[in-house]
């Protein structure tokens, strides 16, 4: 039993307010809806708030392309027109915002946890859009779908997630759900990235991409974030990164021949990976981008109308 | 009879456009939203620009839910995103969107009387979201709504509105609507905030929030525009302002049982209210900003199509 | 046979990208869609991102009608809201938005040739919304299409285009369109504005514009684009322009009757042209407004659904 089940059967600030049951059932939807279109009443009536404090591009196109197709009414407000942070907190901004009938917030905020406390307070629904480096739960629901489209169960599959861990709110959510489905997780990055507390039962750390290489069975390529931190002592230059960790030709040689490469975008050619990867057999970002509109589809639809099977 | 007859007949710009009548029926037919959503094509095929030249989260929302929900095209502006000052005067750019096929623009702007100016040049109907202190009218229509609903008819009714009157918008439409319905208004302040100036007919000034409350109905509260003004000699510090006008505990106990607060949002909690205000069970606050989406819906409704009950 | 008429046939990237027969279908439709408006479903289940990175009022609100009205789903997206700039190459944004299932991508930017770009990545549809000073095909289009309203044919008949060539895309756009056309071409302005080099097969330049106003059977302004040019050694100053190109009162008395005024907008009254002209019977500003929505359904409805004629 999990603790505020009420809330987290509302909402999704993290990956872990779904339980295996519900992760299927929104998968199986994802499926039927990428075969076939569902009818646009779905939300009808619904309205969906798109509030985002930090800049996106494919993040908010994708929520949105999902919203309209399930036929809900759409508001998008972007950081600079609000007026949420004068004066007023955000939990009366919340109570606000159900009072005048929002049904559905989806936040993205640089502030760690700011997503739960929307949630705590508003009498709807709110999906975490990425809270600073903590979580992005859709980025990992649309990461695993990928993964399972192509492998079918994730037990014992070895997960490679390579690059700016500290940072990332992507790893932050894969790590938790690959672990939940019984994947063996491999971190693998530099210290300044990649503290040694990352690891853990099902994770553990490796240095060297190269002895990773071989046997994942899944590489999942991060972003460097450069805007998230300064330099420090153990900082790596970005000639020592891409000489140690960039994806290129050559590693590619030491992969696996099903190996797959997942990447959230936006890729940086040039650092995480060379141009290489962008013609691999194995390169599935196209797919990941594709799946994230039918994810959100799946999963608005879950949350506001629940799980129709069960009815 | 009114000047401007027939501009007031199709724009909304300060609350005394709507003649006593007109009102009634845009009460009613709130009423009747309230209770049933109408079809989805009141406003099918008119297309609605909201431009907002100033910052706005719950104003803009509400607009823009009460014009989807009527079935309008809905197109919505911020301030970077137009053009509209480079060069090409207002009443330039209400001939190119009336041209365009605009049919209703709502517009705030920092500058009062600019609604004025873009509705005497623009071939449609204007609604004023807000000009600078002058006037916010909806607000005015969703506040008296919001009383009428609690008390019936306002006559004789004893209101105070409280606060940074002189930059308040919204204090501007109040009393203008609420005398106009046989209300007492007596507006509660520091010099600084309400200049002897605005006593006058119906409405008297009260320095002593303490005396004020007993005798009221209903306490409107304002927020202190701090953006709005500069110290000066007048000024009243925020210790002093909490000292003497803070609505809080001890001073709720003052109240007769019947007597509801208000206040247009977005409140500041410890300035001109404590958290005491927002469990008292007088708060009308969520009401409001649920009323606000039907006033606009039969606002839009009797501008576009007009008093139905007539024809 | 035109060269990249596979994806000339997909993007509208100049006006030149469209055959005669083409531009014929698409004025045809426009005519059709002013006297009727065609049912919503013609890009029903289609995505359109308008994709903005200079400030618009009048292009994004007319795109943004037409597509509406066509029943597409919209997402409008403003410069500050995009993270594409952010290490990511237009090219990969392409590739991502695609693979999301935007189908039309409607673009503004001000590098030449930067819609060309996005068009060689991009797996779907996409218009120039206007390229720095290179090209702006739909503007040119909404013109064309007036003065065919006007003329009928527009061979040889005299079309001056006077003030800021060199800055203009609407003027770049124009000059290939009319030429075409069999139009003859009279560029006016100070050298400043108009090097000799514009001259060429069909197109003259002239300096004095009083001695091209009898001749000419219609007359583009143009805006002079102070934000696109730094002084230099040639320059021209406000007092100067305004005296030998302001159009006024005593240069439209030497018009021939029927000769009419265009002007892309925002018109800056006072510079190139006085109130007067504001009040001219031949004046055709609005119209050209009101016709920039049709064309852009129309254009929108080639692009995608093709020549429904010829299938």
């Amino acid at each position: 039993m999990r603790s505020q089940s009420l809330r987290t059967r509302r909402s999704l600030l993290d990956l872990n307010d779904l339980s295996g049951p519900e992760l299927e059932y929104i998968f199986e939807r994802t499926a039927a809806f990428e075969k076939k279109l569902p009818k646009r009443d779905m939300l009808s009536g619904i309205a969906v708030l798109n509030l985002f404090f930090e800049h996106s591009t494919r993040t908010i196109t994708s929520f949105t392309l999902a919203e309209k197709r399930l036929g809900a009414d759409v508001i998008s407000l972007s950081p600079r027109d609000t007026s949420l942070a004068k004066g007023e907190t955000i939990e009366d901004s919340a109570i606000t915002l159900a009072a005048m009938g929002v049904n559905v917030i989806v936040v993205r905020h640089s502030e760690p946890g700011f997503p739960d406390r929307l949630a705590l307070a508003f009498d709807g629904h709110v999906i975490n859009a990425g809270d600073g480096p903590r979580a992005h739960p859709t980025q990992a629901l649309l990461d695993i779908y990928t993964l399972r489209e192509e492998f079918g169960s994730l037990k014992d599959r070895n997960i490679a997630i390579v690059g700016d861990i500290v940072h990332s709110r992507v790893a932050h959510s894969n790590i938790e759900g690959l672990k939940g489905l019984g994947a063996h997780i491999t971190l693998v990055g530099p210290p300044r990235f990649l503290p040694d507390s990352f690891a853990g039962e099902g994770v553990r750390i490796e240095r060297d991409l190269d002895k990773a290489l071989p046997e994942s069975d899944a590489i999942i390529l991060l972003r460097i974030q450069r805007e998230r931190f300064s330099d420090g002592p153990q900082s790596i230059s970005d000639e020592e990164y891409v000489r140690d960790y960039r994806l290129d030709g050559q590693r590619l040689a030491k992969l696996k021949e099903q190996t797959i490469v997942l990447h959230p975008g936006p890729y940086n050619r040039g650092m995480e990976l060379a141009d290489d990867v962008l013609i691999y057999a194995g390169w599935r970002y196209a797919k990941q981008v594709r799946h994230g509109v039918y994810v959100r589809m799946a999963l608005l639809d879950f949350l506001v109308n629940g799980n129709r099977r069960s009815r």
